[in-house]
């Protein structure tokens, strides 16, 4: 997905708004007690650590809804790697605005960064072949799509954003349903018709059902070696593949080499280290 | 800070609620397609990793917003240390409460027992001593008090909540007040007399001054060696004192020798990886 | 989609109890006035006009909501043929609950019932041929889970549910992008890999480009005679077909006969007018 | 009601949003995907049906929101007569903007429009004489203050808009009360003192009873004939009068030729069909 | 007004729920530091001062939106007029729900009941004439039907609740319209038709041409002896007749001895004193 | 606390909106039913009584959020002393939005500017002294922040907040822990290092065991004459006094000479009568 300014205004200013009020309940007693109320400042975003950026307009937002008159100047652009010391950006505004909302804008940032940058060194082990990255719905709680959004900056694709608006059958499901197939009829049955059918199958005779069901996707779970090598192969322009689990570089290898279509991982959302920025040289103007 | 059925009624609930709203905007079309409506189900939480497990009252509730008829059975207590592979609780209700609250629940419940099993192997090499650990304000925009509720469980300490309800006169601070004493003048004759006052100093100079003024603790920024060592010193029996920054096994057992009273770590919040948990073996009634 | 408990109290409790606040923004001044606050009443649910009914579970529940004390005996259920004269249900408890809330009660459950009663007269039409029934998002603002969930009570069919979950290229895009082919390319790359691609096709060269990139329903827009039916037959087996439009009996049977996939219609949600209920008998306890 | 800046500011601007959320709840993933972030548009607004249009501040209003540099050129007005083919307005902004607010602000527009122009054909019928047309609460949930406007856009009058701010005593507040008298004086004992007291008597007994009682206003429900003409002919210059339920042409000049005050519709807010409207010629600037 | 369930239940909960949550944002620090969380506890209300008490539903509301299994034995009821030293309830439940919510229950049951005495003592001095005591919408912001229904309870009587609810032109909005007579007219033709019309006049030439036009009611202000008294005269019969202001208890004699129909005071709602009240004697089951 | 733009753009620009739509559910009947949509106007706001000013800001804001065009002369300043007949400021914009906003703007300011008022004469009364005057958490439900910023205009002193930012350890918690000493260690192992930990005593006994187990605050709850005498002497040096209760203009010049550190009065914010104000000579532009 992309941050463009239909998501800001109906969504995000909404989030950043309630972050901000996390943070400042009802005044910041510090910047109150010593900063004058007109004082104005400059301040700079400094990148203690290699990685990639990501939520610069989150960033940037937090300051101009305490100040509408605050204004940046650019040092890179979203999606770009920086280096430890790269100066991001300048602002300059009102002093209290600046010192009241940096937490907040950082923890934003920093969040996002660390997504984009974890999820950028695993895509870039991808890159060149015809196996994507994909995300999953572990996110962390009321930030799902600032989270796929910063995944997306960093090389990787979505998967579905939630329980509304994607399929995916697993063994739950099957089993309730009483079988593959019949769970892969009463989906397609019932969904919006513009759904793709996903479904996790472990064997291959629940692939071949699958397919044979007409799936559009098929979770190729638990599945190893030879099995796995001949799921792909079965699969293949029948229905997508995917894998899920613990990805490592070798495995990601391992994938790539079979042909999968796409490889999920839960962990480029909810394991990402932050990405370590700093608000630096404060001073007034 | 407890997890109290006050806070879970009057500000979880609501923050739970909205998560669950956020994953199942109008209805989980997997289990509507294939589940019946009324169908029954148990199923059991099991750790795929060493930790400490914290969150279960939100894990819990987040089941009994879609199911006031789910029904708990705990093999273990918030705090616990726990293996890979225990069974810490079972759960029996509808299924497709069950199915459809899953992701939500552990996304709540990993991302704070990773907090707690970060804090506690941290807090455990304190042990002993009379140095404490002390959380931050970088936290998950909107997930404050889970988190810092979170780093209790795990046996960290907290600083303040937010800008409100503490007071932390950092380098701006000090610029814009014209000085240390300035400063900290400003800061008590404007902030609610049950605020402490915290600065933080950069030089024994500021911190005579700090001391001089009064300040209730202070905090030790980027100070090293025998400076720090003699900080510490002078400050003792006058004010408390904190280090914050990137916290090391070494560093803390030289903090500790030193007798600061406090150590911070953001890390605690903002790196924490997730504990792997996962909801296991559920099968119908 | 299904009305089922997940989605009752996570989505649809709050917008009844909003338009519970619309019509009672303080106090219900009439039923206050004159009805004891302990009196109990009960009442009947009658038909004044032929239809189906649906909704009957948001009826509930508005009473409910204001009286956890009520109770209801159903003679007939969700999706039903009712006819003139028929009682759907009865229902007891508090009398000034049943006052306050009948107005409010009625107008979610008449415009459900229009809305499915309209769609089953339409549905009707194609039972027995593979052509389906679909909605679109010509629904009344706030009210689109309400109005598509009767669609489907009704007997029809749910296309997308909004912009973000569902991909619909039309001339607009298409001229944005360059081409039909770069359009459905771009959304391919772009959007979650769970959606399916429709784009709105207008000529025989705009199909094959369509089909030849792989879209995965093609709205056959303005197209007509000779052309339509050349188009479902290029169309057939390569992607589904869609048509839209002014739906009338007659042109229901052409589609058909040529074999569209789905017909969609926005007066199934914008122009049926209410089923004719009422809240009768109303009597002491 | 007017559509004042008040109104707008305070109470429709939330409601345009929420609408705008319903379709959008995290982006616009046609508009994204192929539409450059700063393309800008213009398009007309075009009437497919003869009618009267409503809600042109609503249509506009909700591009704003996406948008604050959209402009428009009005080539029409509030309240008028439109006929097939008209072209309303053009709008110029912002092309992911004007994409992505389409459909919400239509479907704001043709709904009011729809209930501006069955209201306007029944005030029509009524032109010239002292009977006026009224509207009901049978409104659409959460919608009704806009509805309410777009009958009065329509030449109809509002009756009160919830059952906190008008008193209207049924045959079951008269059964609760004892009597007509009674709930009537009741009703003048506890209604605030601005609110006029209306009641709906069924025969010329009870119109007696409540007329001595100083009713304000008399609701002649399921009178005919001689009994209705001698009811108008008794309240005259005591109380005023209405008629309800299903309107038609006939009955409408019966009940004008008797003196009847006022015929109150629910169908102009629940059963009038929307007006046909489109946004067309969307072309890149 | 009245505490009616449904008001409670769609809008007070909401607003006391928000009060609880302004005075425990996440937690009460001192009652979870030293309480057990499964203590129970029981207390006392004890009146401190003579007064009314009003707002028993809503004190017993704020602990039950804590702990739902508290319990309320009461000693007196709503409207009851108190000695200092009565004790007026004894509540048992959770120690810790009756300790966090102990001052957000007093400060809404000390502002009702010092409003509730204040009326009482206002409208004792009208006990058995003609003329009523009319409170205004010099109210505390947000809390105006809490404040409304203190008046109500206090033996006073409910003017408009809102600039929607009723209608008052004042000199300006005479002044817009250019005249009394044509200030009616217009409110006539535009208000819903069941509001009543008030206007303000000044002097008797506005007085008849305000009943010419057919006002409902005339508010009187700033008329002083003869002209008031003739003011009375002249309206009677014709329209109710109110004066405002700065109401003592001489004055108020006078008016009633004029006939004033009503007598509105914004003293009751903006300068009623508390009437002091506590919870005493807790003590731990 | 101080009202600064982020205080206002967070938190109180939403309760603000919050008591506009309370007094303006949809629209303004008779401003909207004889004022011309586009009518400019200007009026004065004056003092009708001597006192302190106190909410300007807020009284601007009103109007701004109906009028973004407003304008305003300022003759005073926040804080000030005002006499009646005192001219404060003059405002001019749109007609309808002056109407509409005058209610709510002064219902804030005439109790804003009450609350400073009468803690201004108290504060008078310590002026010189070492005594400070503190307000208390008997506020209005939901108007805490503006009420205890009106303290701090007034010249007196913010107490803590809410139950999460501060401790006050009074009998109930004491007997919970089992003593004065325990419940002092329990607060301080719990609460956040930054709180200040208060315990209210009866006795010296009491006293001497919060001073030995460290009590930042002590609260001498009920000593009178000699025992508070000798408490006081007692607590110098080691912790900081506070008297509460009925504070009379006698009791508080004994206070004083004791040397107690605070007063705390919760009559500041409970019982002080509005400041009278009035918006004058509204004349069109």
């Amino acid at each position: 997905m992309r941050a463009s300014n239909v998501t800001m205004t109906l969504y995000w200013d909404e989030t950043i708004r309630a972050a901000l009020r996390e943070d400042i309940p009802w005044e910041d007693v510090s910047a109150n007690a010593v900063v004058p109320e007109d004082a104005r400042g400059t301040a700079d975003l400094i990148a203690k650590a290699d990685g990639v950026v990501a939520g610069l307009p989150v960033f940037c937002r937090t300051f101009e809804l305490l100040d509408k008159s605050v204004q940046f100047t650019l040092y890179t652009e979203e999606g770009a790697r920086v280096k430890a010391g790269d100066k991001l950006l300048t602002l300059t505004g009102n002093m209290r605005a600046i010192l009241s909302g940096e937490r907040t804008a950082l923890n934003f940032l920093q969040r996002m960064s660390g997504i984009a940058t974890y999820t950028r060194a695993m895509a870039d082990l991808l890159a060149g072949t015809q196996t994507k990255l994909l995300d999953t719905r572990k996110t962390t709680p009321l930030l799902r799509s600032f989270e796929k959004y910063a995944v997306t900056v960093g090389g990787g694709n979505n998967h579905r954003f939630n329980l509304s608006d994607g399929v995916l059958l697993k063994d739950n499901h099957i089993g309730a349903a009483g079988g593959v197939r019949q769970a892969i009829e009463r989906a397609r049955a019932y969904a919006p018709f513009v759904r793709k059918i996903e479904i996790e199958v472990e064997t291959l005779e629940q692939l071949d059902e699958a397919l044979d069901a007409g799936a559009d996707i098929v979770m190729l779970d638990n599945m190893k070696g030879a099995a796995l090598e001949e799921a792909v192969r079965r699969a293949k322009g029948r229905a997508k593949t995917e894998v899920s689990g613990n990805v490592t570089r070798e495995n990601l290898a391992h994938y790539v080499s079979l042909g999968v279509d796409y490889i999920s991982s839960g962990a480029l959302t909810h394991s990402a280290p932050i990405l370590d920025l700093s608000l630096k040289h404060l001073r007034a103007l």
